[in-house]
């Protein structure tokens, strides 16, 4: 049993779909989630960048004591885990395996297509570790600059000509492919999932990577018998930049109101 | 006489329509342009921070000898010139007050529209300017947060159903309101000049906020006998982030390749 919290972070408000599974999966566990928000978007920088950015998060994170800490960001996750692990002496998950491993369970025609930012798309990151998993499947990749921003500004819902014409060009290529199974490799496109749904049909099955990072951190917990005993944990929230813009989206990402408000801190200071 | 080179920055590309109007108007000046790709978009961070990274912008540049520094940058401008300008000893120009001069000077009944980022609009900068020249005047503001990362995403041309419906809906209230007169708040909507130009119809003078500040410093420098004596003069590019990214962009920007390529900083470092 270990009653410490786990820290997950990401570059704004994307890692709040992973706090949500985590919250329906782990009601106990008490969360410090920080949304670097002063700094978003991460995924069109490059790697040195990302990895300077990665460190300065967990060493805010790490000022608190922690069991574990959830990287909730494919592109930090594609670009700088490796690393990110050997510089911190205690459990460190990313999106990519878990997402991977669930998109290997489900695809029958072994045509996995994966969406992401550009710098994730770039690290090659998904690929290699599918093939490493399975050297018989076939990945299509495709990244999608605009999603990040257009999520950040509201623009998931249904109806919407601006993100569906986005979604459609994205998508086109994915669907000609073949794949039956999409990876959305990044934590903001759950928002997006209706909208990606809609134009992939019910033949392609949409992988939540935020999610499968959750379930993938429960099970691992619980292998090591360090799940809290608590019955009903909380989240406290931080991020870099006006607490007032994350807090209103916030609300939106986690599907209920936040019970304390997010606080500020300077993550260069880190 | 000064042949010292004039620094000018901005979050990102958009700077470089005022490099473009600077190199037509000023041939024969040296330019320093500094574009913070590592932390772009600024439009939608608060005063603390932008004025943190326009300090840091700024060391960076004056690490030249400058005669002086064109923030190109209508954010910047909109929430940091007074404090920038009392912080540096050498004539520091912002976007705001030249665009609002030209809009006074084409406007007729007196209606002008605003477009900017989020962190400009909510600075009320223009309003504020327009009204201390021209008590007479309405203001109709209008933030536009996707055009940045629209535009740094390259779509900016004319039959994208993206851009265009995005456009039509932050426009339609000002051209409801009557508008004759629009300044584009933000230097990187002059490459939206002409979709803008269309929504707008033939009875809205566009006013370009990078060009009138070109004009404003050829105009200053003039009248303290501190232009070149040089025929031709030379610009070279820093950016935080990837320069392979920015180089391809700039091109289009400027509407002509890149004399030489740009150079990566650190810019925390400053």
């Amino acid at each position: 049993m270990d009653n410490r919290p786990i820290g997950v972070f990401d570059s704004g408000l994307g890692g709040l779909t992973a706090v949500k599974a985590l919250r329906r999966l782990l009601p106990g566990e008490d969360l410090i989630y920080f949304g670097d928000t002063a700094r978003v978007p991460y995924g069109g920088r490059s790697r040195e960048t990302l990895l300077k950015y990665a460190r300065q998060d967990i060493a805010f994170l790490r000022s608190f004591d922690l069991k574990a800490v959830l990287i909730a960001c494919g592109t930090v996750t594609s670009t700088s885990l490796d690393t990110l692990r050997k510089e911190n002496d205690l459990p460190v998950l990313g999106v990519v395996e878990p997402s991977c491993r669930e998109a290997l369970a489900v695809t029958k025609n072994k045509k996995i297509g994966m969406i992401a930012t550009l710098a994730s798309a770039r690290s090659g990151a998904y690929e290699r570790t599918l093939k490493g998993l399975d050297a018989d499947v076939q990945v299509v990749s495709q990244p999608c600059p605009l999603f990040v921003p257009l999520v950040e500004n509201g623009r998931f819902r249904q109806g919407d000509v601006v993100i569906e014409t986005v979604a459609r060009e994205y998508l086109t290529p994915l669907i000609e492919a073949g794949v039956d199974t999409l990876i959305l490799g990044c934590t903001h496109y759950p928002l997006l999932k209706d909208i990606i749904g809609e134009i992939c049909g019910p033949g392609v099955t949409l992988i939540d990577s935020g999610a499968a990072s959750a379930r993938a951190l429960r099970q691992q917990l619980a292998a090591e018998g360090r799940l809290t005993d608590r019955q009903q944990g909380e989240t406290r929230f931080y991020v870099s930049d006006r607490p007032e813009d994350f807090e209103k989206l916030a609300a939106v990402f986690l599907e209920e109101p936040l019970s304390r408000g997010a606080e500020r801190i300077d993550i260069e200071q880190y």
